[in-house]
């Protein structure tokens, strides 16, 4: 199994496009994270939903959280004013990083390999246009296949391994 | 709304359970994580599924990722013997934290903050029969009721907000 075989669609939204929305996405779908895409349309980071609910308590809450208490849970209209007029970049902590990426070409033991050492929960998967010197994974011209999460994968290699033992479950 | 009104039932294994088992639980149910608890019933950490992924790949790989490309990956039974009589415990990285634990009376914001400072995507909710001198908050005598998602916190304060603007989604 390849990773371009093992690649599927995940909900992404832009550096640009609007937290609001972004937050209504995430909460709709029940969704741990956005895969956040730049302009060119190339990985740029993963936004948890806790990110989300980070930026929607009020500041002075998060310095001193025995206030949380005492305010009043009818005001939380006032909250999601603090999503109103910012885009999901702005959203995003300053240590955000991109998703590892994995080549389609690469297997499922290297895509599992990619996605142990960075201890992410899924890995992005590129078609690469351009390759650079050593024949792989750069970023320009990269043109994004999907992403494999950590889950999924388990389920590749147990069933590989004859041991899943599961009906193959609908997504 | 209270955390006890919030909290839902998530997949939990116990610290001496089969690791082959919870990893098929994992993979069968798409998990990102589970919930390991202790012989008394309490939320001791979570077991992301990146985890399990690590505990597949052979040590030499994960030392020398070159060698991943290089490897039959019709020998990924190979692969699952790393699962065979391990516990999850044995599976858990030594830096496995439990997750934050919210007490069954507290508000949506008070779930949102203890979430939001811990960079956690869940927060364990239980009802505590047996309370510190703080009023709150102690292991001993906890009862678990549930957890409480980022994404399903997101939905409740944008729902309070009257921004969620979505149908409610069955989960």
């Amino acid at each position: 199994m390849r990773a371009r075989e093992l690649a599927v669609g995940y909900e992404a939204v832009h550096m640009d496009s609007g937290a609001l929305a972004a937050a209504r996405l995430m909460a709709e779908h029940r969704l741990p994270g956005l895969l956040v895409l730049d302009a060119a349309g190339e990985p740029k980071a993963i936004l948890p939903a806790s990110q989300m609910v980070k930026v929607l308590v009020p500041r002075y809450v998060l310095d001193d959280p025995t206030l949380a208490s005492v305010v009043d849970e009818h005001h939380a209209d006032r909250f999601c004013e603090a999503l109103a007029g910012r885009t999901v970049g702005d959203c995003l902590p300053s240590s955000a990083m991109p998703p590892p990426m994995a080549d389609a070409d690469d297997t499922a033991l290297e895509v599992a390999t990619l996605m142990a050492r960075a201890r992410s929960p899924l890995v992005a998967v590129a078609e690469h246009t351009r390759t650079g010197a050593d024949g792989r994974k750069h970023g320009g011209g990269a043109h994004l296949l999907g992403v494999i999460t950590a889950s999924h994968l388990l389920h590749v290699l147990l069933d590989a391994a004859g041991v899943a033992g599961v009906p193959e479950v609908t997504e």
